[in-house]
């Protein structure tokens, strides 16, 4: 592509209303423009990097098994109906109203399209396994449509459906779709993660998101430094430490007359803050099973000074399905303490005591007295009070072992791009999709969806892959592999044949090469290269042609070099 | 790909619901399944020929130096009312409400959007000129769709805009985009003429349809058996014949007491029709202007016998623009006879009388004698009645000399695939959409605007390519080029592997070939391959492994027959 034939239109105002670096590169760089809230229109650039993500994930998909259809983007309100959804879906779905005043929606997601496809195309478990798959565009009407196409109301998505007779046959698929995922990203040259994930309002068993790495995702991931674990850090396990040492100290009540914090009471001893427990006052069920309204059980969950509790985690223990919170008052009558010195020892009545992992595996430590003013020192398991109720309540925290045994954590902020889910026969069922098993019987097949925000991706990629300058594309998702720049065109003839020929010649060879023939001054042609974030520059200039050597940058590199053809060639992964 | 592992879904019945062979060909295919009213979902097997065509269009696009972009499919309210469309459009545009009562409507074309995107994006003349297209979802909201694919509500469409600074300029892209429609056809293998059209609802100048010829196609088209003539029959030119005969016979009464018709006068008259003429009595409108009311102008319009009168053209000619027919009290009043018996002789009262060209040079014509039961023979102009005014006020017939000079007009039907306009100034102007111009001065840009609907291509392509048996797609769009049919692939081993292999190689060698392994009867496999249109057939079986053949058969062949390897590949088409 000569790009005085294309439409390049960068910009150096920083747009005002981007709050994030991928919506001020894209709209800067010219990928994507503006149409309404949440509605962008691709521009040639930014198409060109849309359908290199697109090829990627088609041709993985491909190659994997599934199988490409093409669902419509306005889909029937029965089907929803049929499922609960058209209901229970949220204000994120568009609704509209035909001519005849018959429901529809934008297709936030299709699980009901292909069921309905599904129930009508398959009939036996001979046409089983099966995964079909669609690059559509789809709407959700989010509430505060943000971040460009990070966030836009109307999105690329490859959304795949598979069913299976088996559950075996769907962990088999899911792997499957997991490790295609896994080669769609590395393909693209992202750093990612595939995360453990809560199943939110899909449903199903099992489910992994797939994360791009950039300090500025939404999501908190724990990711193992020795293995490939990862999950969001509210759902990582935060495994046992070693045994309790063996009791060294007495009890004993100190003087903490301001001190409500661990951090100031770890300060005003003189100990390490990981000595102390901090004691978090709740109300769980009561005996009935009933939520803590007036009259559930006061607990006290202890975790160390220097960790948070996780209140997922707490939430998934007996009686404390629906806990919430004790009131100053409730804390008062239990332990006869204000909040900040709270513990587990001399509770004015009968408590229930749940000790995080680490907690329990304390010797010496230090908790509130239950009596304004004081805390107790030296405190031991056993000894100065009951073995505690043992469970996993706090959110891990950078160096903690990793859960599959292999390294530590370290924690890292993501951004969703994909999910894979193992949806169960949760919509077959409700839209009674059955198939004849082996013996004969209808039988209702099990379910997975997988995917993918292929317009997300490009937010994404910036979001991982930029500098002060601009983007700094991976080569699988760079509009142009290289940029030709020639130094006044105009001007030297010699100069315009060398460039056009070398443009010529790479694009030959299977590096899609942009030729800068605008005539541009220097400076701006080379700003807007390293906006547009084009991996290699190479600057055709009169006394390069005079001394046979072009001029190499990579994008990435902090100087320029001066090259001959050979060299050249080894720069661009060229065989010669 | 192997058919084992693909989904096709091919049916015995014939669809009740559809109505053109296409529709019933697409669903007895399993190209698409009806989701709701106009809104299809494509299966595997369809969207492998929707992807040809939109492959096809797009290269030829690019090579065209047009530049592919991406619009959202859904467009805000504001944009359509800046071009008063919001309204004008009428109820094929789907309004859409947001959660925020803000109004959008579904895309039908995109004018108003990238007229937007072009008075953000272009500043200067030298931007000029440029063709934007993109290939999206579009959605019309047909009050009656039916037809499958052919008027769907949701379909995809190829849609190109493209600016300029002159008038020449948009000519030249005009004929441009006029050329590469006719390479795109072309290369898909369709029977196809480019027919002058009118330019209807979207306003501006020049505009060809491009039509897919088939007997099934909803508009005649005339077209040149001896040039690239075409028009719509309604606009096609009847050119003047040739010079009137002298006069021969006396005008005389005849006797046609029942005779209402040109065909039963000339019946009784034992004359050909085409000496008679048919008058039709219209009112136009009165000498100031004003249309037809109660005191309009009566006007005797003249067509030959054979031949109908051109709304369209008649409703050009002066003082006819709002022209009514002639109530019956109207046509006693001025001519004083009953329909059936009229004429341009003898009339009550002075009245206008237009002439067909071909009416015009006649002479020794019947005509009705204003005498109920009468008709007058031997009528000639100048002699027995004034010369009339003169136009071309008649449909073309076959035979018809061709308007461009160059051979005889042939009729045919047609479906409209593609439509090029010049579109002017009209959006520009009514979105205040400028460029600077050479002498910097703001100037309104001019556009052009070219569509394609990709989806109805295919269903265009079926009409004209199909037999009893199913379709016969042109190589281009067929799903695949070759299918090798196994049989028996799990009782002999060794056919299956000849089968495999021959899969294989023709894979290697660029033929897109489908290997039938599903162990279907050989019946049910080769009716499949014909319902589903695959050009070439090779069936392996073991009495050709033995003999070392293969049959082969062409989709439009009447016969399969048996050849080596070398043979087959001239088949095919392969060098070797």
């Amino acid at each position: 592509m000569r790009l005085s034939q294309f439409h390049l239109h960068t910009t150096k105002e920083t747009p005002a209303d981007a709050e994030i670096i991928s919506h001020k590169l894209m709209l800067k760089a010219g990928m994507i423009r503006k149409l309404a809230a949440g509605l962008y229109t691709w521009t040639p650039l930014g198409l060109r990097v849309l359908r290199k993500v697109e090829r990627a994930v088609r041709e993985e998909m491909d190659a994997a098994g599934a199988i490409e259809l093409l669902m419509p983007t306005i889909q029937p309100q029965e089907l929803w109906e049929e499922t609960g959804r058209w209901e229970k879906f949220g204000g994120q779905l568009l609704k509209i109203k035909d001519r005849k005043e018959a429901g529809y929606c934008y297709g936030p997601t299709a699980e009901e399209v292909i069921t309905d496809f599904a129930r009508s195309e398959l009939s036996s478990y001979k046409q089983l396994p099966v995964n079909f798959y669609n690059i559509q565009t789809k709407f959700r009407d989010e509430i505060r449509p943000r971040f460009g196409v990070m966030r836009a109301r109307e999105f690329l998505m490859k959304d795949a459906y598979s069913f299976h007779i088996s559950e075996d046959d769907l962990a088999r698929e899911y792997r499957n779709m997991y490790d295609t995922y896994s080669r769609i990203f590395t393909r693209l040259g992202l750093k990612f993660r595939a995360v453990f994930a809560d199943t939110g309002a899909i449903g199903g068993n099992a489910s992994h998101e797939f994360h791009v790495l950039a300090d500025s995702g939404e999501d908190a991931i724990a990711f193992s430094t020795g293995s490939d674990y990862a999950a969001n850090v509210e759902l990582a396990e935060a495994v046992a430490p070693g045994p309790r040492p063996v009791a060294a100290e007495a009890m004993r009540k100190v003087d903490t007359p301001t001190q409500k914090t661990c951090e100031d009471v770890a300060a005003l001893l003189g100990i390490a803050l990981e000595r102390t427990a901090k004691s978090v006052a709740i109300m769980g069920e009561d005996g009935e099973g009933n939520d803590a309204g007036e009259s559930g059980q006061f607990v006290l969950a202890l975790v160390r000074g220097d960790h948070v509790v996780n209140e997922i985690k707490l939430a998934k223990l007996a009686g404390l399905g629906e806990y919430r919170l004790a009131t100053e008052a409730e804390i008062v009558e239990h332990l006869g303490a204000q909040p900040g010195f709270l513990g587990p020892v001399n509770a004015l009545r009968p408590i229930r005591v749940v000790a995080d992992r680490s907690v329990a595996a304390m010797a010496d430590f230090v908790v509130g007295a239950n009596e304004n003013g004081f805390h107790l020192a030296g405190v031991n398991w056993g000894r100065d009070l009951p073995e505690p109720e043992v469970a996993d309540i706090r959110n891990v925290v950078e160096g903690d072992p990793s859960p599959d045994g292999h390294g530590t954590l370290g924690i890292a902020r993501g951004i969703e791009v994909g999910h894979v889910f193992q949806l169960g026969r949760r919509y077959a069922e409700a839209m009674k999709c059955t198939v004849l098993d082996e013996t004969g019987k209808a039988a209702v097949p099990l379910m997975g969806c997988y995917g993918i925000g292929v317009s997300r991706i490009v937010a994404a990629a910036i979001e991982q892959n930029h500098d002060d300058n601009g983007v700094c594309w991976p080569e699988a998702m760079a509009p142009w592999q290289a940029a030709v720049c020639v130094i006044n065109p105009k001007k030297d003839a010699a100069v315009a044949e060398a460039a056009e020929a070398l443009y010529r010649e790479l694009n030959a060879a299977g590096i899609e090469t942009v030729l800068d023939d605008r005539g541009l001054r220097p400076g701006a042609m080379f700003a807007d290269m390293e906006l547009i974030g084009i991996p290699h520059r190479i600057v055709v200039s009169e006394r390069g042609v005079v001394a046979g050597t072009f001029e190499y940058r990579h994008r990435r590199a902090n100087e320029a070099e001066n090259l001959d053809r050979a060299g050249l060639g080894v720069k661009l992964g060229l065989a010669r």
